[in-house]
């Protein structure tokens, strides 16, 4: 199987793509010049079709910016989109003491409370990311620079006893990020605080959802938490036991919700830990926990244990076989593990970021372990994600398909898609393809 | 085009299927005997695959019992469902303060606190209805009387003053359905309380289904209002202006949430009544457009205005036209006035509600105008209604079914789907055909 994949073409399709038609699209039609911030309500051909800002896509739009800046090359053009993005975030998108709203108007004005977690994850790793981008960009402005670098770092005030120029805006955010970090480990047993729902005394649930990502953040802010704090002012998570938090992160999301009785993570379980038949207690969904596997994979590779890798590859593995459509392809949305009805009547819909995680979880699984199985699916699920999501007149990718895989809404981005899955997905795959190319 | 239909012979199939398939089968397969209250999560052939209780759908199945009880005839089967349902919601449905939850375990635990004010509307409804059943029913229990009527009635403390047997436990649902609806009336400038996700001095919203909810209300809490009290028990709302309320109803739905210069009804406004370009504000939803027409043709009858019914059959028309799918046939769940991608994902699924209370729009609209359009457009939705949703082999019909008319779920009840649209669907159309047909 492996000899018939070209590694290098494919990874040259992978690079292309990112760096040739999705990011473009995204520096060129998402930056509000006008207000700061990024559109992410583009239609089709990135025409903006709404102007609302939400805290989620602003963060990770930063971060997108900031990690291609620190993996590919260091373009200025991206290290001032990411700027640019966390300066309006900086000044609007939380409420002074870093409660990050969920949506804002285009101006910058709150409009939706800080009631969701992850504005608040998405927040951390996107300041977490530049700083460190900032980091290596260059420590002065010479005279008649016109980057938007330049232009912030003669408007804030530099922490005092910082050193100056982009270190100390490196220092103002890796400050935010291990504030932010400290605020949502404050919130893991209650995330949704005053705007739960849940009766008091009500069957007690928790979710899937924040430790998986919280996997995801405990590498991105692990190298913040542990680098030399220039100053007093970067105070906080100093003496923050990362390793423990990782391991308890791994613990929940790999004994806990994954059942090795079902062979799936489910979505929702009593705070006992026990599987609950209710609604929330009997969801699925598969791109959720294969997206957590290559999280997985990344903490093992971090912790050194090749057993984790190989039972995240497993996971995975059982994931996909069970979320697949076998009628029309393509991974479901959601599921029942009693194979009830769902009243998420979006259940049986193809969605662009579950099939981009696919995709890195399976080449990653496959670099990582060899398992030839990985390979096999990697090649499925990139045929079905290239020839039905991507859009061959404009660039970006659509992101919501029927069962049948017909294109549902024309949108490149909205509420819920930004600068992220897809320039994730394809960064991450053409990576590891690079490597594997090269090993 | 009215001389082809045979009025007697449709008003027998709707009669045949409510009576004779749909009724029974919430009847059987929905009662709780060991808990009380009804099950709504009932899958295809009626089996139960969930447990839980929601409110909205409690209080709906006791108004429908009740309204046959009142309207077909007096068959203590009825009543007896009603009354067992009205006695899980009297002692489990609310906090003791007629705060009236979301959601109860199978027991009658509080699972979700009370965040929706339709919890409350329908709790109005249930509780009214039901008191005017109780109005004529046999005023003692005799001796040997196994009825659940008769069982509560041993339970039950008269309210002090009031005359004994079912009219005091009428007096007693009477005093909670005023109480309730004061409840209503004071949240209705801020219906979501505690539990608004909006950020203070956020862009201020109003949306279409409270006003429209209340034109329904308005009639069924009228007659319980007028009522002579026959005791102090039975306070609250006693000195309600009524006629103001109703007036104040109309005129947001036709006036306000009404856009001539679209002919179309908005689902949200800004607070001071204009458009707003957001998503929120350029949302449509057809189906409660079309359904509150009908509320506004009995308010138009109530109050002997034909030149309201006849702007409510064309606004009926007018949302019919725009909101049926030219490709696939039914009417779309949402639309968005401007055209703009919607982010709801199940925006172009055909849902089961939205063509019952279509059918009850468009003859109700005949049959007080003569206006033969509504004759065509009730015919070819009655076509796609009963070819898509009615299931030929088992009772009660689909609620969901994709773009292309397929079924998404097989379910015949859910979270949001229980005992209401369908029999009062076909409860409406059944009388409207038969009235037709005997003028």
């Amino acid at each position: 199987m492996s000899q018939i994949i070209n590694f290098r073409q494919l990874a040259e399709l992978y690079r292309s793509e990112l760096l040739d038609r999705v990011i473009p699209f995204w520096i060129n039609k998402s930056q509000d010049t006008e207000f700061g911030g990024y559109f992410t309500c583009l239609d089709r051909d990135g025409s903006v079709y709404d102007t609302d800002k939400f805290i989620w896509l602003q963060g990770r739009e930063v971060w997108m910016f900031s990690k291609l800046y620190n993996t590919v090359e260091p373009r200025q053009e991206w290290l001032d989109a990411a700027i640019q993005g966390a300066e309006f975030l900086r000044k609007y998108g939380h409420d002074g003491n870093l409660n990050w709203y969920f949506a804002l108007d285009r101006e910058g004005h709150p409009l939706v409370e800080p009631y969701n977690i992850f504005s608040y994850t998405f927040a951390t790793i996107a300041f977490g990311q530049l700083s460190i981008a900032l980091r290596k960009a260059p420590l002065s402005s010479p005279e008649g620079d016109t980057s938007v670098l330049s232009s912030v770092l003669k408007t804030i005030e530099a922490p005092s006893g910082a050193v100056g120029g982009a270190a100390s805006l490196s220092d103002l955010y890796a400050s935010i990020a291990k504030r932010t970090f400290d605020i949502v480990l404050s919130k893991t047993d209650n995330p949704k605080g005053r705007w739960s729902k849940a009766s008091p005394g009500a069957r007690a649930m928790k979710t899937f959802d924040l430790p998986m990502i919280l996997c995801n953040v405990a590498l991105e802010i692990e190298p913040i938490l542990t680098s030399e704090a220039p100053s007093g002012a970067v105070g906080g998570a100093t003496t923050f036991n990362i390793q423990g938090f990782i391991d308890d992160c791994l613990h929940e999301v790999m004994d806990v919700f994954y059942r090795p009785e079902l062979g799936l993570i489910v979505e929702a379980l009593g705070k006992d830990g026990n599987l609950v038949d209710c609604f929330d207690g009997r969801k699925l969904n598969p791109g959720h926990a294969i997206e957590a596997m290559w999280f997985v994979m990344d903490l093992g590779k971090r912790l050194g244990r090749p057993e984790l890798i190989q039972k995240a590859v497993g996971i995975c593995l059982q994931e996909v076989e069970y979320g697949w459509d076998k009628e029309f392809g393509g991974i479901f949305y959601f599921m029942d593990r009693l194979g009830k009805p769902r009243h998420e009547l979006e259940w049986d819909q193809k969605l662009w970021w579950v099939h981009l995680e696919t995709l890195i979880s399976l080449i990653k699984g496959y670099q990582l372990t060899g398992d030839e199985r990985c390979l096999t699916w990697f090649q499925r699920v990139h045929d079905y994600t290239w020839s039905h999501f991507r859009d061959p007149d404009y660039p970006e990718w659509y992101g919501y398909l029927n069962r049948q895989g017909e294109v549902l809404l024309p949108l490149k981005g909205g509420k819920w898609k930004g600068c992220f899955h897809v320039p994730r997905g394809l960064l991450n795959v053409w990576k590891i393809l690079e490597a594997i190319q090269n090993s």
